[in-house]
């Protein structure tokens, strides 16, 4: 398929993001609307802090939009997405429940802006999120467990995020052009390498956007990856160098940029989280600064299952691309 | 939010359906367009059979088609939908990944028109499935263990359906409106009686339906929920009978038609898989044979995950309807 060009141009009227203690202690940390520091976030399990995150992000930027919306597009890490389901009985709202892996923010916000497109809305909700605890739980060992993390895994981060679209309410920052991914599998296997499995998803999203748009890096102010991390980084730079990009000093990969290395994080932050916090967080307040007038926010997700990897199968990964920019009227 | 209409009336140009053993032995069963009766189809875990029921159905609905779509839309019940996402490594399309739990094939529906209807796409394809095996291992205990099935209990459809739509290629059917759910929990905790925890919300989608549309039972020549079973069935003739709207004869449970009492599956089928293939054999089936020229095919979700009922939650649940009719062109 190829790019789609939003004509109505759907505008981010609100966003909000919700980011834990560790995330607030990193470069990012002042750029997050909300910090909490207790990772139960008062409640009594970690599935149920990662929920309350959820409610948070989406009202937080319902709030900030000052418009109801009419349909929220969501998703998480967890077996079921019951942290966006269940968070929905709370917002109340249609719902379509989304899942892309850590690529799930760039999704949301693409079938956001497609309902609008269609006219099927006028104002719509994307979000993602993801806890630590619960993913670790999840996809590695509980916490208690106390396992070593080997050196090329990465940190999930605990926070959430959400964007409201509208074409009714008055913004002068657009979603103007997507490209969706599709699964691409290089044969990657080792679980605690999630940025050499994304890698190449990454690459053929980025390179079938260039192309479609007829752009190239330097027509963006800033292009991010999720949470590629710094192996996944480094293999998407050589990826597109093979096609003829060269992806410079504007590409920052978002689980890079939301730790400092003396967090000890390995090669970054990752989840459904890392992008969502990144672009309601320091991305849209990198726009309002007015540092930023174009970005290309890409999302990018390892679709495994702690099931598939005990059954010896490899990694695909997806990438999810969408244009942000500064529009008049 | 309103009922969506699609103006495009996106046309349902192809469609696929493969299913099990035991569904080929059940009343619809010559109506799917394949059975397939090993349980492994050839396959080394059923996972891998699940995702081959997929790839089975996408296929062969894009060759029924003859058209060549640009993108697809589906989910599974497995975690992190793998059935849907490692189906795509072989399908090669882009891909957005879609959870609803059993009402993904609606939901998928939805979404593969909206595309069509923003101009995002002009060929699109929904699919949802699932497996027996992988069901029962995931969510309650393996096959193996052989354990005794409460009364109230369903029985997960083997099988995977996808259709194909367009705004390029002629047909007389259209998918023509759809109504989103929302998420609903009357706080029903029984995972044996997914029936009793879905009603509500189908309850909820068909009043907004008929509200919005202006429609009652009548104006349909059918109308199907899918998956209540037996119990959900009567829940949601009672909550819509509260409501003023008396269901009548016109209104069908796949779940129920799936399978014939002497197959032991006590409340009836279940699984994504189980609208699925209702909707991709018997119903557009009715459609060619001219018995049916409008219908309101509402697929239903319980969003639960095993970890949800370990901590001791409520079942929420979900119901997304679309309307699927004979057009002049």
């Amino acid at each position: 398929m190829s790019t789609i060009y939003f004509q109505k141009q759907p505008r981010i009227v609100g966003w909000y993001s919700v980011a834990g203690k560790k995330e607030s202690e990193g470069p990012l940390g002042k750029t997050f609307s909300r910090i909490e520091k207790d990772e139960y976030f008062g409640e009594k399990t970690h599935e149920c802090a990662e929920r309350k995150l959820f409610v948070t992000a989406i009202e937080g930027a319902i709030q900030a939009a000052g418009i109801e919306p009419e349909i929220v597009f969501a998703g998480d890490l967890l077996n079921q997405i019951v942290s966006a389901s269940f968070a929905m009985r709370d917002v109340g709202l249609p719902f379509v429940g989304m899942y892309g892996a850590c690529s799930t923010m760039a999704l949301s916000l693409i079938n956001a802006a497609t309902f609008i497109e269609a006219g099927a809305a006028h104002t719509t909700v994307a979000a993602a999120g993801s806890h630590f605890a619960t993913a670790e739980r999840q996809y590695r060992t509980p916490l208690e467990f106390g396992n070593q993390r080997p050196p090329t895994s990465q940190w999930t981060v605990t926070g959430a995020g959400a964007t409201v679209l509208s074409d009714t309410k008055k913004s002068p920052y657009a979603v103007t052009c997507a490209t969706v991914g599709r699964v691409i599998d290089y044969g990657v296997k080792d679980v605690n390498n999630m940025g050499a499995a994304m890698a190449p998803a990454a690459a053929d999203t980025l390179e079938r956007h260039f192309i479609n748009t007829k752009t190239k890096p330097a027509d963006y102010d800033a292009i991010f990856s999720g949470d590629l991390g710094q192996i996944g980084e480094e293999a998407l730079r050589d990826l597109l160098k093979e096609r003829g990009y060269d992806l410079g000093d504007r590409y920052y990969d978002c689980g890079k940029l939301v730790y400092a290395v003396q967090q000890k994080v390995d090669m970054g932050g990752s989840g459904c989280g890392c992008s969502a916090v990144t672009l309601n967080g320091f991305i849209m307040d990198k726009f309002k600064r007015g540092d930023y007038h174009k970005v290309l926010f890409m999302a990018t997700g390892a679709l495994l299952s702690p099931t598939t990897c005990f059954q010896g199968e490899t990694i695909p990964g997806i990438a999810n691309a969408v244009v942000i920019e500064e529009v008049t009227e």
